[in-house]
């Protein structure tokens, strides 16, 4: 993708990043949409009113219906008179819990955007790998009874390191023309916490449903009902129909959106 | 407590022991209640559709509004002649779920009872020691943003250690004559666990909000409010009004019920 342009913030505001974690179960998704609750909206909500103007913001990873977030990162642009980070972290804190939790609000450079400026995006997605579904966790992982066999997982993880087309896992977006589905993972790991099975994975980007569908894939190797080098096949394939159902949303989680110079 | 006698199960039946899981949230408490939803007559409700028979079962801790479990253990009688504990614990599931989950089921001796038969119980309290509310874990937690000194926490809890009198973290069952709040705790350890501080507690039995209660004097004490050896000094105050107030219920869950015997 060709590197984009940000236009400066308006005279006399600031550009502010702010970091946000968020419960997907109340929402239809991150993106705005008039007919359903979207964790945009909100924000753009609380934003307006605790700013007195018309707030809009702009977001690391377009989170899909009842995917989770702990480190979504927006930008947007604020007068830059009145402007205390800590206040309005207070105030939308109070105004937005207890489904979406403002973690922190910095000013950025004047060419921050939480999209353009992102380099990577990292995901987690958790399986509860347990012979009793556990009503605590059940809108945070995917429960699947039989025992998965991680290493064949980590195998089948392995072939989608690089830059690839994957298309067979993606959800076309019909709004777009010569939507490409190439994109480069840095890490796909998989690992064993207690009764839970959890992947870590990072991209320069992902298309939509592309950790979901992975997932089902990788959740079809760790049964056995398909070979870890199926999943090299299935890419070549480039077809959705190649490949299983996306795994549920609720095992879903943005992690963290990296950005040049971050510690 | 004097040792109580347990009656067999009448002709034809046998004793199950059963355990379970739930989310505290949706229900008021385990305790059957004409007025409000309890786990105790979900239960009630599925055992007696599944057996085709009024089933009534006893449990290991009468855990209050709010409060979850994932080691709830129940006893009840059954058919001996038509008992499948598979096909019980399939049927069970799918009529509880996703509030409820049946972790086992299985035959127990004759004069085995859920409440009369249990040597210990263990509780778990989760402290979510951080700057910013987490969405996700929001019915599990306590959230505390102020820094707590998990060493001074710890000597408090040394002080709970033993058989004492609970009078002072305690709420009186206007029911019960003659109550007593003496109780031996066998175990109190303070861990953090990330950005979560967790209380590991088991005792022969606990008295009502006495976890809650303690955790709150805990808490004040993690803040630097309370002194550690202030817990010995509201032990033998011998009234409510010397601790500060319950910490909240979606922090707490029955982690297990202890059985002589038991593995």
């Amino acid at each position: 993708m060709a590197p984009r342009t940000v236009a400066p913030p308006p005279d006399g505001h600031a550009r502010v990043r702010m970091t946000v974690a968020y419960d997907g179960a109340p929402f239809h998704g991150f993106a705005t949409n008039p007919d359903v609750r979207t964790v945009q909206d909100d924000l753009h909500e609380a934003l307006s009113k605790v700013l007195r103007a018309p707030i809009s913001v702009t977001c690391a990873g377009r989170t899909d219906r009842g995917v989770h977030a702990r480190g979504q990162v927006v930008s947007f642009d604020a007068d830059a008179g009145h402007f205390d980070a800590v206040a309005l972290t207070r105030a939308l804190n109070r105004m937005l819990a207890p489904e979406i939790s403002v973690r922190d609000v910095a000013l950025a450079a004047p060419d921050f955007d939480a999209r353009i400026s992102c380099v990577a995006r990292s995901y987690r997605y958790r399986v509860l790998n347990s012979a009793w579904p556990d009503p605590l966790v059940r809108d945070l992982v995917w429960h699947v009874r039989e025992p998965l066999e991680i290493g064949t997982m980590q195998l089948a993880a392995d072939q989608i390191l690089g830059e690839h087309d994957f298309t067979s896992f993606s959800k076309k977006n019909k709004s777009k023309v010569n939507e490409t589905f190439v994109r480069t993972v840095d890490r796909a790991q998989w690992c064993r916490v207690g009764n839970t099975v959890q992947l870590e994975i990072t991209a320069n980007a992902f298309t939509r449903q592309m950790v979901r569908s992975l997932v089902g894939m990788f959740v079809e190797v760790g049964r056995g009902r398909r070979r870890p080098d199926e999943m090299g096949e299935a890419l070549r394939a480039m077809s959705r129909t190649a490949v299983p159902s996306p795994a549920p949303p609720q095992g879903l989680e943005l992690t963290r959106a990296h950005y040049p110079g971050d510690v």
